[in-house]
């Protein structure tokens, strides 16, 4: 089959790939048919975090094609949404709501394929795969399942670690895909007030069309001034750390108010959280790798209704075989997220 | 007046201190009856932590001898119960809920008078004291009262932070005060399991009284192996961090589980958050500074039936003359916490 692979840093072609077939009984066989690039590709892309050479892509849609002997849910052609890792969902932390770090889980790869590529073989597909009911859903909608796969789940666990509710008063650090969908999921968990902080205006369009109600061009000190001149020199209740950096955690907890919680959900690089102002300022800091098989049931009615649509944050697009295309235009930042049109829905 | 005077580290002298008088018109001054050395006490008198000479002590309970004339809900001769920093409970942040970070609060000092003396000068009294109902309440129930000024509040404030709740399985590092009454905290807020860390008989005693059902006596990377084992490999959902040293913080986040939090309330010094822990293990992290005054009327009711009886962390007394015997009995680990009879009830 065809796929993307990852030869090193800055160096991704589309090759040929084995095909996966079901090698356990818990196995399903997907045909991918849209995939796109996470910004935590970008990170090995860049040659900022390891990856190993081969198979990459862990955000994919597609169509059953074939089930192990043990899978009971899913049969071939059913549309499904895989979340960026598998879980077995019966484990003490799935059913405690963590199916990110099931007892059994585990990732997209060499061993499995990857989303960027014709076929995965997902492991544990009753535990990890979600059925899309109904037939026929337009493009649209399509692009908004394809970001439940992470982008949405990720900004939606910024704002749910955040503590984000009726009411909240919150602001964002980052304007790239996850940072706009935690503008989003803000919105959708009852946040009155949204502060995006971006300077780019495309970037600022989606946020505004995601509900944020307010917009600071500034960073550094001068962005934690222009959130507490909006805040009356409080700061907001949950400030959703989006990047990953050094910068960008230090901007959230200084504008996070006393007794508020830092959201955060950006791969950390070189960050270094201030104890002094969680011990002495109560500012909570939680997050992490979302739980995304357990917010997709959660969010999936939403898309389908056209309630929310988080895949506006695809701004860029392009078929596997120009796979290379999608790393560089989001590298460059000519986009905010690369969708790839792998086969035929 | 009479009062524990701070000269520098490791110099607590007993002396004459001016009588605290009416300032505003919504002070009130109350005569101490008893008071204590908290923890943090002995940081400042170690010499890790900057005092101001002169008054100290923050914890006490009195009468009230005289209010202002903006004071509403207090009047002379009530018996109030006084948190360890004063607020005005009408402050935004007050209102949400964090009155230790209230935008008038502040705390004692050379100013009003310090806990451990004769008399304190109250600001802000309507929102800052607790008047306790009832009278002729037992010595066992006014210990209790006292350890609502603080210590028991603060370990309140880790179980709350870790987010302990009905069946929760909880480790507790520490076994000093703070740590006894969140093993104490634990158990008002239905933990199922609380594993405290203890290598002290006689601590251990106190915190079986206040409900550990697990007592590990290792440290370190042995102690993490120990809480593993009790917990299915997985570690426990809130670890309580009462001490406040980089190997107490790193000891909880090695113990919480995937998707856990750590509750903490320890000064820090030294302290570095693991943030990959938190990124990649969802392990949380929330505390600091204790909402004493929200949480005292909550307490009170427990305390006054005899449902809990925080008090017992006092395991030394002594009176206000006697004062330096006081820390030094803390600061030798003879006792876990010194209480001070300060005047009569």
């Amino acid at each position: 089959m065809r796929a993307a692979i990852f030869n090193g840093p800055g160096d991704i072609t589309v090759g040929e790939r084995p095909n996966p077939v079901i090698q356990d009984p818990t196995d399903a066989i997907v045909r991918v048919t849209l995939a796109c690039v996470c910004g935590s590709d970008l990170w090995y892309y860049r040659g900022e975090s390891k990856h190993e050479p081969g198979a990459i892509g862990h955000e994919f849609i597609g169509i059953v094609e074939a089930v192990g002997s043990a899978v009971t849910t899913l049969a071939e052609g059913d549309f499904v949404v895989a979340p960026f890792l598998y879980s077995d969902g019966t484990c003490e932390l799935c059913l405690a709501g963590w199916p990110a770090h099931c007892l059994s889980g585990g990732g997209w790869g060499n061993a499995t394929g990857g989303g960027q590529g014709e076929r995965v073989r997902v492991p544990l597909a009753d535990g990890t795969l979600l059925k899309v009911p109904g037939t026929g859903h337009s493009d649209d909608v399509l692009r908004s399942l394809l970001a439940l796969s992470d982008v949405m789940c990720t900004g939606y666990h910024a704002a749910v670690s955040g503590g984000v509710r009726e009411g909240s008063t919150v602001a964002v650090v980052g304007d790239g895909a996850v940072g706009l969908s935690a503008v989003l999921a803000a919105k959708r968990l009852g946040a009155e007030r949204i502060i995006a902080l971006s300077r780019n205006p495309a970037r600022q369009d989606v946020a505004r069309e995601f509900g944020a109600t307010d917009i600071i061009a500034e960073r550094g000190d001068a962005a934690v001034e222009a959130v507490k001149g909006l805040t009356s020199g409080l700061g907001v209740e949950a400030a959703l750390e989006c990047v990953g950096t050094g910068e960008s955690l230090d901007t959230a907890f200084k504008i996070a108010r006393s007794g508020g919680m830092v959201g955060a959900v950006g791969v950390p690089h070189d960050s270094v959280v201030p104890i002094e102002t969680v011990i002495f300022r109560n500012v909570g800091l939680r997050g992490g790798v979302a739980p995304a098989r357990k917010y997709i049931p959660e969010l999936l009615g939403d898309v389908l209704d056209g309630s929310i649509n988080p895949g506006l944050v695809f701004d860029f697009e392009t078929d596997l075989e120009h796979t290379p295309e999608a790393y560089a235009a989001m590298d460059e930042r000519r986009a905010i997220k690369s969708l790839i049109r792998v086969g035929a829905a």
